[in-house]
């Protein structure tokens, strides 16, 4: 996955007008407020979500300003995600900054979220677009879900394949989807073309987190910004060990492991020698091919170009 | 402040059609999120915010299932910030029943807070109406900013008034006014009417807090469901005390223990027998007055009457 937006080809010069937005909200608040935000919105990031709103955008009637404003408010949106997400796993650092809960505290970081949650509806509701506004609190309720659906497995240790899917579809791919429907609606394409790319979406999310569960495997330290093995410390149980599990006898002793959430390097060494890593990569470029596909109906353009090569990087990215 | 919806006069026989709409959305989830939903709507409470959007929809053309979907809306909103509030807090009950984050834990109460502020979009989404929908956005924004000022103020103690009425001015006025804004806007009345009925729900909001605020003096932990003095213990400083404080010099004993936030049953006691509690049931009266006059330009009726009598209940709730 690219840092440099200049890889996002015909939207490249338009990417930054996102991060104004951002950088826009963090004024006119009570200094704590503004403090926070101002931090949040600091680091750029790979700015994917608003690339594919911008991208999908430019399959019709590209419509900057309005496209620019859909995409700040789904990347607000994914920012109070990650800032729950950070005091939920008490995490301390993000990108190589300080948590909100780090820095200031878990209170300060879920009031911080809310507030983020708002703005973005705030943001969206600038479209004057019901539809846009409905699918926008759908996509925060799959979310939401998804996450609560995660907490339920790390708890239950389920090694539901089913489960794992209808989670991450929630917790990331609902949010991918959105960005190209949303889009799709704002551009005035026809609905075929705007089910299309919500399909793109949706399967481009589960590519993306399947890559992002294998990446917690393999990666170093220095790359992920956190130990390997991340996941399966804080008891989520992703594809590549619900693969390693369907392997092993009922009575296997690494079952058991895996199923009482204990020997957490026995697990991590088990995933990596058995060939999990490559069959669960092989389900994420199954969702991939299946992205491309969904892009059929659209005719050759740069911004198709992008968004296809986009469904590569996701399996291809090393961080 | 009444307990039994009946009192609601001409929109009593509707509060239960909200309630009907709360308990619907539970159903159809993952069986975690759908255990929580269930154990949040269990109980009624007083269920004053829908009794104030479906009375101010009774001054213009009511209508009905419209008003109902906007209560719930509202209602979700209200209820999603005491789940978050009460895991700031660490609240283990609210209402006589265990909280989310003491009956599972505050992962769960976040995700599920999250989950109640899309609820309520959603919900809102349903009315097909822009201006309601970024009046929800902006009312969430002052909520979850006054709840984060009020977060300040209990880390520096500051003892300004100003301050005190902009937190609970966001946090809690904020909604009143949406709920009397947002049915004026869906009961079709004229602008000056929507303004008369924002303005009646600020001034209201204002007096039902600086109420609550006195309350946490003088009520008795069976009333309560809290002990006295709660809300000084979580370093929260409300009027009563920022008016005894200002009677004090800059070196008294007590002003500083106040700025320190030490020695809480000394200011408990020094509160009660200054007369402060009396001086800001003064203040709540003048808004609870304000409140009145902004009804003036509505011709009599039930509903208008019900409104006027609600301004002088908020003041004598004793819990």
């Amino acid at each position: 996955m690219t840092e440099a937006p200049s890889l996002y080809g015909p939207v490249a010069e338009d990417i930054p007008a996102v991060g104004n937005v951002l950088a826009g909200l963090s004024e006119g608040h009570h200094p704590l407020l503004g403090a926070t935000l101002a931090h949040i919105f600091e680091t750029g990031g790979k700015r994917i979500r608003p690339a594919l709103v911008l991208l999908s955008g430019k399959l019709g009637t590209y419509q900057r300003d309005r496209l620019v404003t859909l995409a700040a408010s789904l990347e607000v949106v994914h920012t109070a995600t990650l800032v729950h997400d950070d005091t939920i796993d008490q995490a301390l650092t993000r990108r190589g900054l300080q948590t909100i809960n780090a820095l200031w505290d878990g209170k300060v970081a879920i009031l911080v979220g809310d507030f983020l949650l708002a703005q973005s509806a705030e943001l969206a509701s600038r479209l004057d677009s019901v539809r846009i506004m409905s699918l926008l609190s759908q996509t925060v309720m799959d979310m939401s879900s998804g996450e609560l659906r995660q907490y339920a497995a790390s708890q239950s240790h389920t090694l539901d394949e089913a489960d794992y899917f209808a989670r991450i579809g929630g917790k990331t791919a609902s949010l991918f989807a959105m960005c190209c429907e949303g889009a799709g609606v704002l551009s005035d394409q026809s609905e075929e073309c705007i089910g299309a790319l919500r399909s793109y979406g949706t399967n481009l999310g589960l590519a993306f987190q399947i890559a992002d569960d294998v990446l917690d495997f393999v990666g170093d330290e220095q790359s992920l910004g956190k130990p390997a093995g991340n996941d399966l410390r804080q008891g989520t149980i992703t594809l590549p060990v619900i693969m390693v599990a369907q392997a092993l006898s009922g009575d296997s002793a690494l079952r058991h492991d895996i199923e009482r959430g204990r020997n957490t390097d026995g697990i991590l060494e088990a995933v990596r020698a058995s060939g999990a890593l490559d069959r669960a990569l092989d389900r994420a470029r199954e969702y991939a091919r299946t992205a491309r596909k969904d892009l059929c109906i659209f005719p050759a353009s740069q911004a198709k170009e992008v968004l296809l090569e986009l469904t590569q990087q996701v399996i291809d990215r090393r961080r």
